[in-house]
């Protein structure tokens, strides 16, 4: 159940604003990470979240247990490689900051498959496209859209956290099985920091769209795995950073 | 030293984009958090996160030694209580994400200060007075700001992440004695949630001023503590969610 929204008063008037509450993610019964996300899909942000972080790389072989009342996930099953608590302790919802050390930002995503060239004018149409009836209530959500090489929209996910609408983006492709995502683009309503650009990556989508500004370290990430990174996006324009060739 | 940009090259010009690196905030030589930041004022950034985190409360209390080369500082001296280290390695730029259990989220900030009234029209009007030369180059900056209660800009910092730009105002205000902010108002660029709300309960500013959207946990959090939060603050427009007393 998706709850995006809820009623405040302000100024005498009744007015809605973005959902945040806290979600624990547990593994194996252990709490691993909290993240401030909108409540709904919240499977798809433990399975997209677990991934991102390279561990699990199967849907089916992981089981989720959901208690909404307690705001937590428990995840059990096979995971890639053993739980090392520290460092599990250490990730967030911003995909990087809280590790113990500045090695462990960087997971070792993969290149960027060739994947599909799409007409410019698509790709600044990409925004457009993605539908926010929960940021139309609120102007307080973020959206992660997953679109064909058509320029179709497959999937949208709204949340308070960038991160989290780029996890159950994620989390939901793994459970559908369309990963790794070679011949699509995700499109983001916001900024592109390095986060974002490596999420995408692990999922092995070559092309990331974002409304806003890239970071350095977006582009340079970008650039070393050969993706194709576009920032503002709007109007009709946009900004090819890195990855041009793949901009038709 | 401030480094709020770097030039990269895409679609054959020559472009600004902010700059994102990692701190690694170290405590007695132990590496505990890892933010994404842009680099400079990386004291304050030090300083206001433990003060936000309510393990310091007194700057002289502490050291700081950086190693710019290797993104970190290593902050040595009295903290407020014992480091936990399963608690800190959860401690992100989020100021709530990664953290291992949900109680954890809420730090107790202390119910707000009286606090000035300050009218409504220049409460509207404090974004437009925030100096923000990094975000003009780049679009991928936020900003806080502080202001007198007459509304005038006494510091303002600019970071890739919002929670960093709060936390090197707070640690400056530590640093220069001018904490608990009883008599202040904070103004942010971006969005409001919780964590923003609870940093700015914790450095003592009863007013909280945005231009964009609040959460529903930003709302209750401060309508708990009886601060004033506005939203949406634009072209000499704003919504107040809590404290109206103080809009005048």
């Amino acid at each position: 159940m998706t709850r995006h929204h809820a009623m405040v008063e302000r100024d005498g008037v009744r007015d809605a604003v973005a959902v945040e509450e806290p979600l624990e993610i547990r593994v194996g019964g252990d709490p691993v990470a909290v993240t401030m996300r909108t409540p709904g899909h919240d499977e798809e942000l433990a399975l997209g979240f677990l991934y991102g972080e390279r561990l699990i790389d199967r849907a089916w072989e992981v089981g989720l247990s959901e208690d909404l009342a307690a705001n937590t996930v428990d995840v059990r099953g096979r995971l890639c490689r053993s739980l090392d608590r520290r460092r599990f302790y250490t990730t967030s919802s911003c995909g990087v900051c809280g590790k113990g050390a500045i090695e462990e930002v960087a997971l070792g995503a993969p290149p960027a498959a060739p994947g599909p060239q799409i007409p410019r004018d698509v790709l600044a149409d990409l925004p457009d496209r993605l539908s926010q009836p929960g940021f139309e209530l609120t102007g307080g959500l973020h959206a992660t859209g997953l679109f064909s090489a058509d320029g179709d929209l497959l999937l949208v996910r709204e949340d308070v956290g960038r991160h989290n609408a780029m996890d159950k983006v994620v989390g939901h492709a793994l459970g559908a099985g369309w990963l790794p995502l070679h011949h699509h683009a995700l499109c983001v309503s916001g900024r592109l920091a390095f986060e974002l650009v490596q999420k995408a990556a692990v999922a092995g989508a070559p092309i990331l769209v974002g409304v806003g500004a890239p970071t350095s370290l977006a582009v340079q990430l970008a650039d070393e795995l050969g993706m194709t990174l576009c920032g503002f996006a709007r109007a009709g324009r946009l900004n090819v950073y890195t990855g041009a060739a793949r901009v038709g």
